[in-house]
């Protein structure tokens, strides 16, 4: 509800820059070049996280922890590379990613009124939602079918626009070098959203487009210059989610419900994952993945529920908006607007009435494993395939297909072990939440407890074979209908139910908020202008920033680590876990440390001040020469406050340094190949 | 429920023994000798566990895990006595304990007859609550007054009977001997509740009555022979609260509500705690003994939750309570118990009601920090002693007020820093619970964030100094009133309310419960005979049963370990911790593996079909003629089903082998003063 700036806040749209406060701020203008060069160059990766191009033949750099999924698939009991890390020392040695796409934004389009007169005449949100989905499909397939690009409509300012965005997609991705997990994520979930950090937490992947390393001539040129303090800074990336246009309704909701509801499920899983991986080594690498995300998860939620807990947080909230409504109440062009937020108020009540069916069916939640997943996703193609394009699910309209199957048929391992503790416990999450007479629960578990009805359906799915689904893909309704496999028959058990609960989640949720919100981003515009910039979606954004310390509780800290300040990090806590280093690090501490007469140490961490969140997670930091010179991995603990509202006193964002980047490849693990290419010095 | 007892089933009171039950599966007919030394020879933790005598010179063994607080409360930065163990060479060694009382069961009167007349013309429940409870501390003022004893009035069969225990009370207790930690829970939280097993959690205290080591000539005489499958042996202790009577309503509730509610609140204390630990070795050290009560709790109740997710389990029990209410149904003498389980079903529902406030406030589980608790124990003090005795909350009775100011002048440390952190996230728990419009919740946090408050009131409290609470104690009201402590403040603002809402509880749902489990328990005597034992209440238990192995999903699992399988265990987790054996152990290897060839090793843990529960934790377990053959640890994780029904197919009680500890003491520990005390070779 920000309508006075706050310094660098905002994140904002590729092309969409408030030219007059960047000019400012950042002391030049920027021409379309340097705005497509960024755009070109900036990496999505489809399972969650940001990463970009820093070479022409397709090399792109993400954080450890993002590309963990594809370390993880990767992980036999033979080899542990999320555990021991990996280096291709040739470019045949560079192995393929088991399921990962990557997009690069080629195109955007406003279609804000194209969406908006699909809807003018509809009557109540049932159709409206309906109609609302259907011309979104309508046009994701025709610009796919004119272009050939990965096209999504996304939502904007909650409602208040909708825009197309195109997108080249690769989906042969390798792995070219990833260090141990001991160094990426140094001092583990202790010290994470902590400052001072010490973490190589970069990954270095490699696009393919047939059979040959990618051709691009948009890349950040690499640069391993330390920084100083207030350098200006740009980031590129994807940020998540973020509630800073919502309303006060939406916040109490989160405060009071939402989060608290949400960490009650992290926590549970939390105890459990760890329970399983207690038992041995083998456990806890399969469930290593799993417990990082929801530590990290956690972690984020408490910070923000932490943030929604100070009253005099919701009380600035609560200043604003009231002064945004004052007005819209007093300006007749905008009465239309002014039931905007009862409307989001009504909205809130509803959803804390069927969020529990809503999150256990349609979410999955009250079946929390792979199979079930991967069942659905079956019976459902079936079941969609025999509509028109626009009256399917939207994950199943043509647009999306290819992307679907890639997901469905990868030959990612599936631990059955892992898979049935998670399923149990999620039954009996199931059982617990909708009660023991409900007539669903009883239809599922009948006469069986829980974990007796998991080690049924696990030991008896054959879904694990990649075979076996694309078998009952390609039988389409006949075969599904057919299957005896029990994760079949469950999603198909509960598909009407789960349906259905959806359509109502999807008119009476859904659709009513996109009204209000367009109803309050309609005001904004008018009112504030054009300094206004959307909620993060998951899509490109821009912000400038800069290197900066803070003074935390009195303690003054400084804007960047150096890399041996690692070994002295390490001592303060007896290297025991989640502090002991790498081998290789401890081989190459005296190399390391000599620098440090040179007083030319490479920054290793370092902080600043952009308006960023989870999802930026791999976004490079670039100065305004294009050149790249850390990449974003993680926001200090005070960051996760900016879910709601940017600030700048002890909010911070963290990166590693590409001087630190460097000197690790050179000096712990002699990555000659890939240097020469970050330094221009080979293909 | 039971009526038709199962093998060895049955926690017996002490002088109620099932007489030819137990003939014919014990072989032989007890003496009142017999009785009356197994029951002086026992002795109560107030801590929450069992013990026994094992020498004439006041020679008491529990396990380590009960002795925890004990050495928690001596342990300092300089000196960590959970870590490192403890042994005192000389008598002159042995240190007091900070915070300990024991009892030894003197006396057992039953005065049933005496409270029942006491309420029979009260008209509502909350005159007889109230009637009740005067009745109960009068009848525990006068037996106090007469013999100096101790005098607990105990409700049995839930309300069925209540009988006077009379107590010896020791509290100069001291420590002579607890091993290290890592092998005391060998395995730690992945191996509770699992057998085979292979942990020495013992620990040896003494108890004193005027400085000299207590004489007594009630103990169990040290044996360490092996033992034979199928064994007769027998357990004395302490078993904490069971469910067996409970009717069909209240296990319903603690399926659907109950245990879910209490789970959720583990989880997030286990998370908080492991946060807190994991941010230094200081911290891991202050918190690990919560931590580790924490996981404990968390796993017996997950394993309760799953055998009450079973609808087998719950569809045996619905059997036997809709045949005793239909014997009741047709016996005109009973016709006054008919309405019985429709009386619980209405408290429970109204459990549900008034749950969350009676926990946050009068449980205290929204303001979870020792400085709370002592700080509402001076407040109400100070208010009681204002009071007739039998018109005080029990607690605070004459008879209770040596036990309770034992343990408010307790100098056992307090870490301020593990308390902020408790605090904050009870706060925010509390803040969550109640929702932030709650008037209660405005009025304690104010402007204040749960964070934000929790460091305020830590800061400033003095209540860490035990001068500081004596000054308030001695100084009554007037003290208080003028109090600027600010968990004074805050114990005196909730306490109107707080009194309030347990006033509510006590007439509502206890006063309730017991009268209609007073009728359940009337009808099983009449129905069933004296075959009928109480759920278990903390108080003195003789069980019996046998050594026994067990199959368990096709797996044999053999009745013991011997002590050198432990360092075949450790392999299996390539040491790591928790299965990281103290330096001691392994220097002691080759001595302890030796014994093989000499075809006498020890064993070390075994299992027997003891009818036993938490609390039982430290119970002797002995042979007809009373000699000690080990101690009670833990129950496998199936015997936590046994908390609703006996059963004895694969639970199993868990124990430490005399043998073992003796070749432990010798072999590993040198602890030759204690090891001949124990051998009777000694004063």
């Amino acid at each position: 509800m920000t309508h006075i700036l706050h310094n660098d806040e905002g994140m904002w749209l590729p092309d969409q820059l408030p030219v007059a406060r960047f000019k400012e701020r950042c002391g030049f203008e920027p021409t379309s070049e340097w705005y497509e060069h960024i755009q070109k160059a900036s990496v999505r990766m489809n399972n969650g996280g940001s990463a970009s191009f820093v070479s022409p033949n397709g090399l792109i750099i993400t954080n450890h922890h993002v590309a963990e999924s594809v370390l993880d698939d990767l992980t036999t009991k033979k080899k542990d590379y999320i555990r021991d890390g990996f280096y291709a020392k040739r470019l045949e040695d560079e192995i393929p990613a088991k399921q990962l796409e990557v997009n690069v934004l080629w195109e955007i389009e406003d279609v804000t009124d194209r969406v908006q007169r699909a809807i003018a005449y509809c009557k109540g949100s049932a159709q409206s939602s309906k109609e609302r989905k259907a011309e979104i499909s309508r046009i994701e397939k025709e610009s796919f079918g004119a272009t050939g690009l990965r096209s999504d409509v996304v939502t904007l300012y909650r409602g208040g626009a909708y825009y197309l965005y195109r997108y080249k997609k690769y989906t042969d991705v390798r792995l070219v070098f990833a260090p141990e997990k001991a160094i990426a994520s140094f001092g583990g979930d202790t010290d994470n959203y902590e400052f001072p950090r010490f973490c190589l937490d970069v990954a270095f992947l490699r696009v393919y487009e047939n059979g040959q390393p990618l051709k691009t001539e948009h890349f950040f040129l690499w640069s391993d210059v330390n920084s100083r303090d207030n350098d200006l800074l740009f980031v590129a990336g994807h940020p998540g989610t973020t509630d800073r246009l919502s309303t006060l309704a939406r916040l109490r909701y989160l405060r009071d419900f939402g989060l608290p509801y949400q960490l009650n499920l992290l926590r549970r899983r939390e105890v459990s994952l760890q329970q399983f991986s207690g038992r041995s080594e083998d456990n806890e690498r399969k469930a290593l993945h799993a417990l990082h995300g929801v530590q990290n998860i956690r972690k984020r939620f408490l910070g923000q529920l932490g943030a929604l807990q100070n009253p005099e947080f919701i009380f600035q909230k609560k200043y604003q908006e009231d002064e945004l409504r004052i007005r819209v109440s007093k300006d007749p062009n905008l009465a239309e607007c002014r039931d905007a937020w009862e409307m989001i108020e009504g909205v809130e009540r509803r959803v804390r009435e069927i969020r529990d069916r809503f999150n256990l069916l349609e979410g999955g939640i009250g079946f929390m494993t792979k199979f079930f997943g991967i069942a659905r996703i079956i019976v459902r193609l079936a079941e969609e395939d025999l509509k028109l394009n626009e009256e399917r699910l939207p994950e199943f309209n043509d647009s999306s297909r290819d992307s679907l199957l890639h997901s469905l048929f990868s030959s990612a391992p599936i631990h059955k072990d892992l898979e049935q503790y998670q399923l149990a416990d999620s039954l009996a999450y199931f059982m617990e939440t909708l009660g023991t007479d409900d007539e669903l629960v009883k239809k599922i578990l009948g006469s069986k407890s829980p974990g007796m009805l998991s080690y049924e359906l696990i030991s008896a799915t054959k879904l694990d074979s990649v075979d076996e689904r694309k078998r009952l893909v390609g039988g389409g309704k006949a075969a599904i209908e057919h299957s005896q496999d029990p994760f079949i028959k469950l999603a198909l058990l509960i598909d009407k139910e789960s349906r259905d609960i959806r359509k109502i989640f999807e008119a009476e949720i859904e659709e009513v908020r996109e009204r209000a919100y367009a109803k309050i981003a309609k005001a904004m515009f008018v009112l504030y202008g054009n300094d206004v910039y959307p909620d993060a979606t998951f899509t490109l954004r821009i912000t400038f920033g800069r290197v900066s310390g803070y003074v935390d509780e009195g303690v003054k800290i400084s804007y960047s680590t150096d890399i041996d300040d690692i070994f002295r990090h390490a001592e303060k806590h007896n290297s025991k876990e989640p502090w002991s280093l790498p081998e290789r690090w401890l081989k190459a501490k005296k190399r390391l440390a000599l620098n440090k007469y040179r007083s030319n140490i490479s920054n290793f961490n370092f902080i600043t001040t952009h308006d960023t969140h989870g999802g930026n997670s791999g976004s490079p930091v670039f100065d305004s020469r294009l050149r790249f010179r850390g990449i974003l991995f993680d926001g200090n603990i005070h960051a996760n406050a900016t879910t709601f509202m940017y600030v700048d006193d002890v909010a911070r964002a963290v990166s590693v340094h590409a001087a630190g980047i460097s000197t690790a490849l050179k000096t712990v693990y002699g990555a000659k190949r890939l240097v020469d290419e970050l330094e221009g010095k080979a293909a």
